[in-house]
């Protein structure tokens, strides 16, 4: 598989953990030097493996936030819907 | 690979589409018969091909978006900041 370096440059917010303690996170992630994008996907306890995940532009990120808004989300049990 | 099915149940929007006319989008996939979970990734043109994702629970997509309500997103040139 090609060498491939990262720097996750902001931990913005974990999405869940599962049992084995893999969590599925949202960060900035600079990929190879380049400018930092979104990035949601799966990692181990210790950060050292990644899970398959996406990158997210600015813009893809931006547009994402207008479809959330326009859906009415059911709250896990004890949150008010969003 | 491994043989699996899997249907757009709900095609809910686009985040961005690129020069080839790739487009990343947001849906709702029942994958193997399975009960619909949201998807992010990106699909052909035509929708025959489908590139690496991340599959999103509901309650995934709950956290997601509340991470994204506390994040000030600067808009694309001729939208407000959300």
């Amino acid at each position: 598989m090609a060498e491939f370096k990262y720097e996750i440059t902001d931990k913005i917010g974990v999405l869940s953990e599962n049992a084995k303690g893999w969590t599925k996170e949202l960060n900035l992630i600079s990929w190879n030097g380049r400018e930092p994008k979104y990035d949601i996907r799966e990692w181990s306890p210790d950060g050292s493996k990644m899970g398959k995940g996406v990158t997210i532009t600015k813009e893809e990120l931006y547009s994402l936030k207008e479809l959330l808004m326009e859906m009415e989300l059911e709250a896990p049990d004890d949150e008010p819907a969003l």
